[in-house]
């Protein structure tokens, strides 16, 4: 018997939504989800339902950790999803009671983001899950479980509304050192967009604290472009003086 | 006997941040709650659990009407709170099963935000509810019911952040046509800042669309001060420009 801390809260859960950059295309973490006895499979957002004695960004933290063995994760609470058909499919109903062992009615689920370096140290298999990075565009011929599609998708739009107004997080998602074309590769993926690279180069350049460096990218079988990288400090400084 | 679509779900409910300016302080729009017995009254934020059949969206809009009177208002959600602790006063449980007439557990409250003109019809008084406008700072000395000091104090944060990403959003608060001191009063009381007077205004009116009228303040015992208004149409399109 599982003791009160443990006990699920059947009515409330929690859905991650990770993205990360290749250096080429934006990914998202997503769960593979396996009904032997139907012989089927899908995919679903790392998430599940609450403890009674939780709060939310506990369980966000420990849910994701969980199912990915990520480990301090900035996630930050976005929306939360309450249509009352959600929860209303047959197969993910019996799905969530076969995992959990408790009677599931409609659930809420309170959606979380996060931008991480695709470097991150993940449990891609256990014996609990199988996750895996998949192209944010997959995702439109992908029919995730629960409302997730619409999930994922409101978290992009929540992240392109983000960068509008904050681009210094694109460089969350770049690696230390990177090429102005990883950059704008990110910018526009996150955005929709094809930016111009002459423009582009010019305006984001304005960030304060993003430098060229005096070296070039190795290993490139042409010509080798310059690297970058972004001072946090630096920047935090400049928008302190304003 | 109520039908299923009017079955409360004991375990979810909204709340409505709803702010009004008028024309020198920031107000927030508050319930009385009376618990006779106790001879005890305190106030609380416009909210309540949601019925079974209903999305979240739709139940806060259909909860401040009820409690208010408000039609035709445009809610965001900001965030959702849940600590376990929040719905373990005792006398906050015996309130809300008294009203709903049913069992209640550990609540998950999704919150909205709203920003009004402060001339907005309000039913102030009816069989059902007392509303009132608060000024925002009397919250500190406020213990509202429940967590929802706490639910208030990260709208105003969401506000600030808002109105910082896209000043323009102050308009919503003010009557069509204003004064700068107006204005300044409303930047000022959001942020928690003293600005400059000749410092806002130049950098205010660098906002398309905000235009000095040909008119002056009237009824006033003082030298009557210009009016300002702000033009949306100008503005969007200024925005598509960039």
């Amino acid at each position: 018997m599982r003791n009160s801390t443990n006990t699920y809260n059947p009515h409330v859960s929690v859905d991650c939504v990770v993205f990360g950059f290749n250096g080429e295309k934006l990914k998202i973490l997503l769960i593979e989800r396996t009904i032997e006895e139907q012989n089927f499979s899908d995919k679903k957002l790392p998430g599940s339902i609450i403890f009674e004695e939780e709060d939310l960004d506990e369980a966000a933290t420990r849910i994701l950790n969980e199912l990915t063995g990520l480990k301090n994760i900035y996630l930050s609470q976005f929306r939360s999803f309450g249509n009352p058909n959600r929860t209303k499919n047959i197969r993910d109903r019996n799905w969530l009671e076969r995992l959990t062992k408790i009677k599931i009615g409609r659930i809420v689920t309170v959606g979380y983001v996060a931008l991480i370096k695709i470097s991150r140290k993940i449990i891609f298999q256990s014996e609990n899950t199988t996750a895996n990075w998949y192209d944010i565009n997959s995702l439109k011929s992908f029919q995730l479980a629960f409302d997730h599609n619409e999930i994922a998708d409101a978290a992009l739009e929540y992240i392109r509304q983000k960068v509008k107004s904050e681009p210094s997080m694109l460089f969350e998602l770049l690696p230390q050192k990177f090429t102005m074309t990883q950059l704008r590769n990110l910018y526009d993926t996150i955005m929709g967009t094809t930016s111009d690279v002459r423009n582009f180069k010019k305006k984001i350049m304005q960030i304060e604290g993003l430098e060229q460096l005096n070296e070039v990218q190795k290993d490139v079988p042409y010509r080798a472009p310059r690297l970058y990288r972004f001072d946090k400090k630096i920047y935090k400084k400049s928008k302190k003086n304003i």
